[in-house]
């Protein structure tokens, strides 16, 4: 059956064949396939024309994993439960893991050998009694493990992180370029948006195709020294998109998770030494500057146990970065940065933590050494190989770049000084306009937090790429996204 | 598409779609159903032949509760989160619900608008930090407004309840044709076995059907003042089977929810008295008396709390009860004690809980009352009348039930006295001979612990219906079933 699920494997069997075999409704079978076993979670057919007795359905993934065809005979037996549900207990219970434990649980999940009920059991016993240092390293580890790899053979590899949180921050398209053209390895791999109006690999897709094969990756590497790719076809921690899939409804974020599937994705590509930038701010993913160095010292930790350089900064989050907000608004901000232009905050940052990861692999005067990069143009020819190799419009500028026809402008309705610029709202915005899967959706901001206002005078407008959803992103105006003083 | 997934109520649908509606795999729809709206959760085609655009797919049990035919339009919008995800992550948080927020949590849950996953987290919470007194008693009252009920307006309404756990405790159906016999009302509804040899539903079904309509119990309770039919046709606790499905992969079970369910269900059935029995065992639910002092401190206050008066007693766990294991087997017992013969700890266990029950209501020498109603024939006499009207032989005997035709008897190795017969195992080798789904299959016990045994003497038989499940069975005598020393 054409369906995939999402989830485990899913067989569906006759209801007759479900009580001959004890199983119960989403009971676990494993079918003999020809190379390995599969374990899959029986459905029982509502209807006995439908499934006949003898036969089972396979849904598509399942099929294709066990490459079989319509008409073939399978051997099915009722599953026992995997070791792994004690140690997902365990947990659940606020004990800790050891390693072959930990190892365990995540070889299972990555084999579709636990239902989602199971690993939300794991997610909530990580998340309600937290991951100790150890467990994290070993959670790290296990993901690496059993995902793929990126092997580059020469050090210093470099990279830079952001743990996210805060609209419009895309330092990694100028930090990549300038470390690159500053002669390092950089070979950056980015998610696509999950809950954001745009993840890097949203906004870099905008200039250049970002989703490439492992072998293109290196050659683009290899060429170039740096790329801005999507890491998803590399699969450097699948164990984490199967966690994330149930950490999401409840927008759980367990700190051990979160900590170890940063990591393993560096590990993974091989990377030596990482700048972690951490933005607080009220709205931001931390709130305190505590609680910042404290997740900050846990990165150190945890990248001396896996054999990591890790330098974690913390940055201002108190406002989105840049002017623009959503994927093509973000690329022109980049491209205004990497001219000699642009958003005063987006270049400050960017800046900041090149000459940050510089000084890790022993530069001196890393400072001046980013800003000359930057300034000469060395960073944007730079840029413009990747972009090139990547597949993209290498000479493309900034008012190239096509934006959403449908604008909004909003206006200040009274003078003053702009003391707050909401981070969420300006997100929710961006997203109802139809951000990231609308390119040309979002908001670009004219005002930034200290700015003087008139009444009247424009602070942001609003871009979409259709009429419904520029009336769906004004409804949510309601809320002031600009608190003037 | 006639499939009945066992969860939430699932769509599938075309991934273009899917795009445009902004939504995840797994992500949740609202479906403008001709009555009400229904929530479902989307599954993305592999194939777009298969769900076109525009098009979606309903399971089974969706498509039912829509009421909707192949080729009807169906308006389907992107769902926000139900508010009870807030409520879920705060009890996983290990915080107080209050009343408000246990009630939108079962609501939400017995709707189908809660996944699975966000099913589990509510568990997990629970679980990991307990529930307090109140809130037991918000869930209690919350499973009961979203689930059907038995209206009887004569109290008092009697019943009993076994927390369950120890094989062959057929009580119930000694102790209602008792307490009937003596007057009073006492409607029993019970649950099919679960991970056990023989539910008290399995039991009763050798001699009468269990499944009846509403008014059909109705109707038998005011003919005979008493019933044994399953529970499931009332839906006294629809929120609990949703609950127990997600707990059984980790075998959680935790106290509150446990609490809630059980006297929700008597709350539902109008019940005023209660006995709770509570044995204790090292393979029994509950191990220590003092954990069983606690537990029926906690019944009795949440008793207080829902209005029913609750006796908890606490009971020899030990070993497993009478001689039968397996409906059949177990169905033979009790016809013998109400016959005056058969197991003697049955008996006298059946009498002390009808005893403490009549006690409850005030009536004087309960134990020589119960003694008497269960020697004169009363209570058979009463159980007859049940058993007709519920459809079933009222004259059947003992000998008269069938049993398993594939027979194995295992014989003392050594003379001595029986220290232990482990209830566990017991209990598995009866399933493995293929009860409670064969009727006739299950285990006979011919010694009990403090029995003197000679060598080559009888200490039990397997019965089956099938070769192949008696082998099965065999295979589980690698472990010692009795202790001798």
């Amino acid at each position: 059956m054409k369906i995939v699920t999402g989830g485990p494997f899913v067989i569906i069997i006759n209801s007759k064949d479900a009580q001959v075999l004890d199983l119960e409704v989403l009971g676990r079978v494993r079918i003999r396939g020809k190379k390995r076993d599969v374990v899959a979670v029986a459905d029982l057919a509502a209807d006995e024309l439908f499934v006949k007795q003898g036969e089972i359905v396979l849904l598509w993934d399942l099929a294709q994993e066990l490459g079989v065809k319509e008409g073939e005979e399978l051997e099915i037996h009722t599953e026992i439960n995997p070791r792994s549900l004690m140690f997902i207990k365990k947990k659940l219970d606020g004990k800790g893991l050891n390693e072959s434990e930990v190892s365990e649980i995540i070889k299972d999940l990555v084999e579709n050998a636990l239902t989602e009920v199971e690993t939300t059991f794991f997610v909530a016993g990580c998340y309600r009694n937290g991951l100790s240092l150890d467990e994290s390293a070993f959670l790290t580890k296990a993901i690496v493990r059993n995902g793929g790899r990126l092997n580059f053979e020469k050090k210093p590899v470099l990279d830079k992180h952001s743990i996210g949180g805060i609209s419009g921050n895309r330092t990694t398209m100028i930090v990549v370029p300038i470390i690159a053209a500053a002669g390092f390895f950089i070979p950056k791999t980015s998610t696509r948006s999950i809950s954001s109006p745009s993840g890097t690999s949203d906004t870099m897709e905008v200039l250049a195709p970002v989703a490439h094969s492992k072998e293109k990756i290196m050659s683009i590497v290899k060429k170039t020294k740096g790329c801005m790719v999507w890491g998803g076809t590399l699969d450097l921690a699948s164990a984490d998109d199967l966690l994330i899939k149930v950490e999401r409804p409840l927008s759980l974020d367990p700190e051990g998770i979160l900590l170890a599937s940063i990591m393993a994705k560096k590990v993974a590509a091989n990377v030596s030494h990482v700048v972690i930038d951490i933005p607080v701010g009220g709205e931001a993913k931390i709130t305190s500057r505590k609680g910042a160095r404290n997740l900050s010292g846990k990165f150190v930790a945890l990248g001396r146990r896996v054999g990591i350089r890790v330098k974690a900064v913390i940055t201002d989050g108190s406002e989105p970065i840049g002017w623009g907000v959503g994927p093509a608004l973000e690329a022109r901000d980049v491209l205004e940065v990497l001219h000699g232009r642009g958003p005063g905050d987006l270049r400050k940052k960017s800046l900041f933590l090149a000459a940050s990861l510089l000084r890790m692999v022993g530069v001196k005067n890393a400072e001046k050494k980013v800003k000359d990069l930057l300034d000469s143009g060395a960073a944007l020819k730079k840029m413009r190989e990747i972009v090139g190799e990547q597949g993209g419009n290498a000479e493309i500028t900034a008012e190239e770049i096509k934006v959403g026809k449908f604008v909004y402008e909003i206006r200040a309705r009274m003078s003053g000084k702009i003391s707050k610029v909401s981070n969420s709202l300006v997100c929710r915005i961006a997203k109802a306009a139809g951000a990231p899967a609308n390119k040309g959706a979002g908001v670009l901001l004219n005002k930034k937090v200290k700015d003087s206002v008139k009444k009247g005078e424009l602070v942001f407008k609003i871009y979409a790429e259709s009429e419904e959803k520029l009336e769906y992103a004004k409804s949510l105006l309601k809320e002031e996204v600009f608190v003037i003083r």
